[in-house]
């Protein structure tokens, strides 16, 4: 175990059942590096919260984390929201250096695979 | 112009910029088929609303809608208020043939997208 961790960030929702997909890409991203931590952490509804897993990371010797905000796109959650919770946590851990991927509505090659992914279940 | 519409069913923001990546996907989709109608609807806070987005589909001649719903994952919005609209606008518009998508969160290959974009961004 290094000193790394990935959160995945996800919004949550009051069904259980809503989390599974970052299930999914948790088990996907812990198998291509055993090493990091990979851990989902959620806004609101659901368990645990972004605070509590930097803090179970810091416990647990991370010192680097990427924060991946799962957001559709970018609105009130992740312009107004994540920098105040990262701003808060960054004063309780001064010592880890904290870094935000941008949502995945900003990733051309994410938005390239939605639109390869409604061609293909709209074909004529 | 065919009889086939795609609607891209979002969730909606009150941040104007939070739209921007559904028109990315509705841009790509339109150009690789230009004989369907391709739009972009909102279940709150953006218009058009999807009731409007069919009922202008249907007046332009549309018979078969897909319905692409562009969530993270299944929570309450697609369990119940995702087919509580189908049931009215089937209703509505008894001629037109619907269909819906599945969630993004349950698309193999786009949450196989997601964990490559993390691995490229978090690479050792």
């Amino acid at each position: 175990m290094n000193d790394k961790a990935i959160i995945l960030f996800a919004h949550g929702a009051r069904d259980p059942e809503w989390a599974a997909p970052f299930g999914v890409i948790q088990k996907q991203l812990q198998a291509a590096r055993p090493d990091a931590m990979v851990e989902v952490a959620f806004l609101e509804f659901m368990a645990p919260s972004l605070e509590t897993a930097v803090a179970q990371s810091a416990a647990r010797g991370a010192r680097r984390i990427v924060l991946v905000p799962l957001f559709m796109a970018q609105g009130g959650h992740l312009k107004r929201d994540l920098p105040l919770l990262v701003e808060k946590m960054r004063e309780q851990h001064p010592q880890i250096e904290m870094r935000i991927m941008p949502a995945i509505g900003d990733v051309p090659e994410i938005l390239q695979a939605i639109t390869d992914w409604v061609l293909r279940g709209t074909g004529a």
